[in-house]
């Protein structure tokens, strides 16, 4: 429980204000939360403790989901041939422009050059095809926790870097609707553990041809609005058909002894994800975490002027944070010395720890503490609490704090979600301020219309919601009937 | 708690014997019990599912107790400027010779290149000082889990790949003497884990300088002996001095506000441990699995000729499953059809499953079970447990098995660990049969008696024990004065 040593410099400025500058003002957080930092090469990150302990809880969760529905980890090479990715003829168009490769090793140069895995589809499916020969070998359900690499020009930290971590899923069955099946089922334990989880609200569909994955049929997305009225795409499930099945001759003998092509999919989420709960949670005392992934959900700042006094607060403060570890509260007490109480309260405020808890000597001499939570501002924020009430007390202020930042987050959505008939009033909104919002409406499904409002407007279509069933309408920008909405935004 | 898909083809036939051909046995068992799988690129492979959830067990576990000593987890780079490697003498002439190098990246030649990670010493000191200011700022432990790719010539799996996974920490403190204790801290972390959780007895005590980590001033090890008389290093632990501290220039105000560099360590422990496991518990069976890391501890299987037995019995193992499962023991119920209980019994023993529950119509009807436990042959391995006692008895033979493993592989240990003072009779021993196990010997601590002792014996000093105070005596090779025994033995 000991708290880590204070750096005043870093901590005592402010961020740049979230309104006036939303990238400056997520690089701060960023940075003054020790969330992360930039590395010596152009494009690459690096994850600080505080930044990788959510990541952390993040992927020990997602990875028991993901256990529950009978996929199991393994570990595929980080290296590639080169050929291999041009087996599926979308798949090498789609990644081979964003590839680094290797072309020395052992100090010789190689016969034939290896790529750094962009994703592992080419990899795993080559495998697959050792290892598939009967329907009993089938489904195969495997995911694999680890790094990728994608050399990207405009790079953002968490959102967009030269490499990232991620978990991809891929699994091979017997048949089509298995697959789709399977492909659905992700898309949904995705969206639970995003919503519950990190308490970002999602809109859920599939994504238009232009957005699908190199190599699928379908892709399926969750997508997050952020607080500057951008998209973020948080998680996709591809249904890649037989595409790599044929690439790789990946074939089974059937129950009558048929040999058959197999039906995949394979789906991802990766640690983007920390960048949107930045942008969703975030206000300008730094950042809000959601209790679920808090490494820290409860600080202690014992608070004392005299000598005398300090040796009983923090008796008192151990005695709680005793306690609440014991409920399996991730506590921590602030024993630093030689630094305000006003300090440490920014300086927990600007990491996101949910509850801050206060005592001095008179709370100590009343049995008593105040209780700071982080997801509201001013005097409503905080409230007294009797010592013997305080575990019962953070345990529901901890699922609450939950539950509210769910719920600020979608009435921030609900407010920058806007149905359009009129395709300039659709321009007009993305034009203007905070990145245009959600903009819900009817579209032909033509590459044509979809091409022309990302020129007009810079929006792309991020979702066509499943199972729609509304009336048929007109397209926003040709006016042929459309039997789908879809939303449009602007998107990281 | 299903079971897998059955394989008939691959798990029919014997691995071939271990007396026989141990490398042989080796591949088989790692290939017949689905540890791995050899990969397309030369060198490197797949961790299949059954393999790699013996490494997450082991992970977590070895993490929990990284982190108890306060080190935290982070994330550094997969690529490292070529220029960094450089800056550290020692440290680029050991591993520059087996790095694989990235010349391309986004379709063109990148001005610099870019070498992928064999260890992250170089980048992860550069952010250090970045970090470190102040004394305040100290001790600084970071931990990270990651894959790393050195170009090895003659490859074997999981012992020596392209690529691996492995975790390294990274140290730096105030004082040489706080960066020693922390070396030694590590050093009984691993010997604890490795003795404990994987059953294998260890040698502990520090390298000679030719075996010494490049860039260290002192390397730790904890050595294990393979049951084929080879020696094999499980973990090693380093003090680095203040050499990478110059090299990066890391430095920071002490107490007295003057300038200090920091003293550091670095410490890891790899995928080969699962090499280890394999090659100190194995038998001609196949695997035998410590429980402690064992993904199934104990397999059911029913056994029933009848249709009408069938689901009687199958009743039976679910609720000895269910109740095993609230005990937190990790159980399956094998439920293949098609199969003999002869074959599934071959299987799960190839497998190394610790304990098998054999349950039939007779036991159902006497209230009774057979259990079969892994670390014996024959008739002994086998008792029958009336139903009402199977979870007690589970739990105590899982104790009972992870001991007896310890206990057989300290005993081979014992056997093929012996003291020379004869520099002749030392030379015949190493020639012989099995790998000639651990010579326990003199040595002045020359490099020319230590590289003469390789020359003619294929032999490589392992560790010199800490603390010895042993009676002074003379060298093997030389017989001038030597004041310490060191082990020597053949190596992986």
């Amino acid at each position: 429980m000991p708290a880590d040593k204070p750096n005043e410099k870093q901590n005592v400025k402010k961020v740049t204000p979230r309104s006036q500058d939303f990238a400056g003002w997520y690089n701060d957080v960023i940075l003054r939360a020790e969330l992360a930092d930039y590395s010596p090469v152009r494009g690459s990150m690096v994850f600080r403790p505080d930044g990788f302990g959510i990541w952390e809880l993040l992927r020990d969760e997602l990875d028991r989901r993901i256990k529950k529905t009978g996929a199991r980890n393994a570990y595929f090479p980080l290296l590639i041939p080169e050929s291999f990715l041009k087996k599926e003829a979308k798949h090498v168009e789609g990644f081979a422009p964003e590839v680094a490769v290797v072309t020395h090793g052992g100090g010789k140069l190689l016969e034939e050059p290896l790529i750094v895995r962009p994703t592992s589809e080419t990899i795993i499916n080559h495998m697959f095809a050792q290892w598939i020969h009967s329907h009993r070998d089938l489904p195969m359900m495997v995911n694999q926790w680890c790094n990728v690499v994608r050399w990207e020009m405009r790079t953002r930290l968490f959102l967009r870097t030269l490499e990232f971590l991620w978990q991809e899923g891929h699994t091979a069955h017997a048949t089509r609707e298995e697959a789709e099946r399977e492909t659905l089922t992700m898309l949904e334990v995705y969206r639970q553990f995003v919503e519950d989880f990190l308490a970002i609200p999602l809109i859920v569909g599939r994504k238009s041809a232009a957005e699908r994955f190199p190599g699928a049929d379908e892709t399926y997305t969750i997508e997050g609005l952020m607080a500057d009225g951008r998209a973020l795409q948080c998680g996709t499930s591809h249904f890649l058909g037989q595409n790599f099945a044929k690439a790789f001759e990946i074939r089974f003998l059937d129950e009558s002894n048929q040999l058959q092509y197999t039906w995949q999919t394979s789906w991802g989420v990766s640690t983007r994800l920390l960048g949107a709960i930045i942008m969703v949670h975030g206000d300008d005392q730094g950042l809000r975490l959601p209790p679920a992934i808090a490494p820290t959900q409860v600080v202690i700042v014992p608070i004392s002027r005299k000598p005398e006094e300090a040796e009983k607060v923090l008796a008192a403060a151990r005695d709680i944070g005793d306690e609440l570890e014991r409920g399996d509260v991730r506590v921590k007490i602030d024993t630093r010395e030689g630094l305000t109480p006003g300090f440490k309260f920014n300086d927990w405020e600007m990491r996101g720890v949910p509850i801050r808890i206060e005592i001095g000597p008179r709370d100590v001499a009343a049995g008593e503490v105040v209780l700071a939570r982080r997801d509201r501002l001013g005097p409503d924020a905080k409230q007294k609490v009797f010592l013997a009430e305080v575990p019962s007390r953070v345990t529901a202020l901890l699922a609450e704090i939950q539950q509210s930042l769910f719920d600020q987050a979608l009435a921030n959505r609900s407010a920058n979600t806007r149905e359009f008939d009129n395709y300039a009033a659709l321009i007009t909104q993305m034009e203007g301020e905070g990145g245009g919002g959600m903009a819900n409406v009817y579209w032909c499904g033509s590459p044509k219309c979809e091409t022309k409002v990302r020129e007009d407007t810079k929006a792309t279509c991020r979702a066509i919601p499943l199972n729609q069933n509304c009336a048929a309408g007109k397209c926003i920008v040709c006016g042929e009937p459309a039997n789908e909405r879809a939303f449009f935004a602007k998107a990281y």
